[in-house]
């Protein structure tokens, strides 16, 4: 089963070209976006990657989206196990983000220097994220080099922290 | 065609409940955006609504994503001629971003006391918009009471304002 729809005939889509992708590029880094560690288990371990690509889709069933490329190591893992947990960081947590990111290859060195639970879904999730959501990947959206995942929040859990770590102008902020 | 897939028997489809409503939104509220006016053009004129639920899904081919509910008033204008413009907002917007987060009903007025620029699509864009992505619509993902846009960007166009109008605590922040 599925819900999607491609449109290949919308009266918009025939005389415009795509812009390339450095301009694409350029003007995205105006999008300010929150810093999320998204973590997975595979059959090597933990692990898990970088991502602001992510957004609250509805609540009613509580859902979120993440976006990720194919070509990432937790690809696999996530889309296998059907697990993840979004740890959205807050201010003290830039050098883990950067780590996350590929400033560490290592997937098990990522995870040093800072506090990691077992949830329910046996995930690992931040202990001092501003919130983690521990989610099931209920649908899987191809879209070019990505995959939007469509996720059901399972548990939440707010943290104690009251910043948020934000990337914007290809740089890290605090709020 | 479609490129979507359900997951209905992952592995971790079936022990975990879905969190309820209420702790879903407080903790989407820790999960800092971008303040985003998504515009279009129907058959009664210029329409649009604000958005923090907007992201970038790949550069090849350069591509966004905008979660609309299904009930919003510029939904069917926007699924309609498929196409829409992202503005992105900048410090000086909050007044402008309130009024089309439903703080002003009557679409004309909500429109006014700033400058819109009809593009290549002819629809409206913010003039001074941190950016502005003029798109058009490729692919829709329901999920619950709302539907993930896929859309491909046609134009960028980036502002003069370097600040960034961003929604986190229930509360505009400017960076």
């Amino acid at each position: 089963m599925t819900l999607a729809t491609r449109l290949d005939s919308t009266p918009g889509s025939l005389p415009f070209p795509t812009v390339d992708k450095q301009a694409f590029r350029n003007g995205m880094a105006r999008l300010a976006a929150a810093v999320n560690i998204i973590t997975s288990r595979g059959p090597e371990g933990w692990c898990g990657f970088t991502a602001s690509a992510v957004t609250s889709v509805t609540d009613s069933p509580a859902t979120l989206l993440v976006c990720i490329n194919r070509g990432t190591q937790s690809y696999l893992p996530i889309v296998n196990s059907g697990l993840l947990c979004v740890n959205t960081t807050a201010a003290v947590h830039e050098d883990l983000a950067m780590r996350f990111s590929g400033g560490v290859k290592d997937m098990a060195a990522r995870f040093e220097g800072a506090v990691w639970i077992e949830g329910e879904t046996r995930v690992p999730r931040l202990a001092d994220a501003a919130v983690a959501f521990e989610c099931r990947l209920t649908q899987v959206v191809a879209v070019g080099s990505h995959d939007v995942l469509i996720c059901e929040v399972v548990a939440v859990h707010e943290g104690e922290e009251d910043s948020s770590l934000v990337y914007v102008g290809r740089k890290f902020r605090s709020l």
